[in-house]
């Protein structure tokens, strides 16, 4: 049920990513994916993180990947708030922290739906992810993202592909947006992409804002839950890869919301903010 | 059988990497598996490559990955006469062709008996591909390589972990040795560790010499070998992140033996020229 409301958004979507057919899709994805989890055990899960509770979904043997029990909300009404919030253009009411937790909700309970029905199935997840996190992006920037980019290079003339990019126009910024479940040692991707942008293009033209959904990894025969975070290594790429505008999680990893803190920082923040600052951040 | 002889090298590796014993237990391990593959059907593919051979072992069902027909030689002998050139310290009679061909043989035989017995393990090969390589290059420089490297950055003091490096010592080059079976699109990964170590310790301080096994793809339904090549891509990241002195395969792909022609030109080579140029590289 949960799959067919999704083949049926991903059939539609790029017709108009940004609009609201799309987004009633998603609310019934999460609607059927909340269903499906409310009959399931929830199995406890020992967290190794300091302030953060984890359980897992369970259906015989198979567990899910590790769910924020702060975060979480089973709740398809929340859904229709945001929704309609966003139809009246003002989420003043709601505010960063509960638009986060609502997007969270809904990407994890389609990714837990995921877990305990298919074999390894990674492609599935991502691909949802990707399709939630660019309708959000493109209904706050008004304009339809592209996956790829023309470079006119002297001689050379060639397609690159990207992840997406949002073209605010001329005089405008333009927005570079790797979308990822998770990052780990493949992280490094994301700065040289920029680095990319940054040097066919020149500095500065593109915004670097990834958006992540977490970093837990877990031990399903400990049920121990771990964040994999190399936030040493982040420094070392932004100060000499190239320079991320922003970094969004929707479970943001305690050891990376220290980069905040750093000389330089690299601004590390729960996804709910960027609706409130999109129209700032070039600035 | 391999997996034993497999099991001692990787056990003894580290006591002396560039060192005759583990030369010794790679032909042992090579010795192993053309006597297993020997005993196996070899089934011809269609090769959409054009000027390019394979064909792929066959085990019951399972079916190995592509063996370039041309460069394989199931010839422990051939092995043997290799390591008495490298104890004599002289490659000059082999060549550099017949030295890629010894090398792809006993990597390739060793991949495909990994193929035909084990269900989905990509790290073995992955991990023997990288004793075999990196014991090559630390015999040919002289040195040990490390996988990790101090920054010493003002107020910043951290360990980076890196691909393989050699250090050569004062006024002397050092080589930044990615070893990767196969990249794809991960390749971008490659040129972004190399414009950390130039933008940490200054540019032409590391040359980055790569050594990828090849760039095939079988359709196991079809019985079709493509190779996955992006050439426009490269030249860019050659542009715009960090410039690779040398990219080396075992099997190299034909769209990228066209990189050493375009202006500016990526020098890519098979493997065996390595042995000739090493010296020289830093000049």
């Amino acid at each position: 049920m949960p799959l067919t409301r999704y083949a049926a958004l991903k059939k539609a979507f790029a017709a108009n990513i940004g609009g609201a057919e799309n987004r009633q899709r998603i609310g019934q994805t999460y609607r059927a994916c909340c269903k499906f989890l409310s009959k399931k055990r929830r199995q406890p899960l020992r967290s190794l993180i300091p302030g953060k509770t984890y359980f897992a979904f369970q259906r015989g043997k198979r567990l899910s990947r590790a769910v924020n029990a702060d975060l979480f909300v089973a709740d398809p009404a929340e859904w229709m708030k945001f929704e309609a919030a966003l139809a009246r253009g003002s989420l003043t009411q709601l505010g960063p922290d509960r638009i986060t937790r609502i997007v969270y909700s809904v990407a994890i309970s389609f990714f837990c739906y995921i877990d305990l029905t298919k074999d390894r199935d990674q492609k599935t997840p991502a691909t949802f992810f990707e399709l939630l996190i660019s309708h959000l992006f493109a209904w706050r920037l008004g304009v339809n993202p592209t996956t790829r980019i023309q470079v006119l290079n002297l001689d050379m003339e060639t397609w690159l592909p990207t992840d997406y990019i949002f073209n605010l126009g001329d005089e405008r910024p333009k927005f570079h947006l790797p979308i990822k479940i998770s990052t780990r040692e493949r992280v490094i991707q994301i700065w040289a992409h920029q680095r990319v942008l940054d040097g066919v293009f020149g500095a500065g033209r593109f915004l670097g804002t990834p958006v992540i959904s977490g970093e837990t990894k877990t031990d399903a025969k400990k049920k121990e839950v771990i964040e994999i975070c190399l936030p040493e290594q982040w420094r070392i790429y932004q100060m000499h890869i190239a320079q991320l505008k922003r970094v969004y999680y929707l479970d943001v990893p305690a050891t990376y919301v220290k980069l905040n803190d750093v000389f330089p920082p690299i601004a590390v923040k729960s996804f709910g903010h960027f609706f409130f600052e999109a129209d700032t951040l070039s600035a």
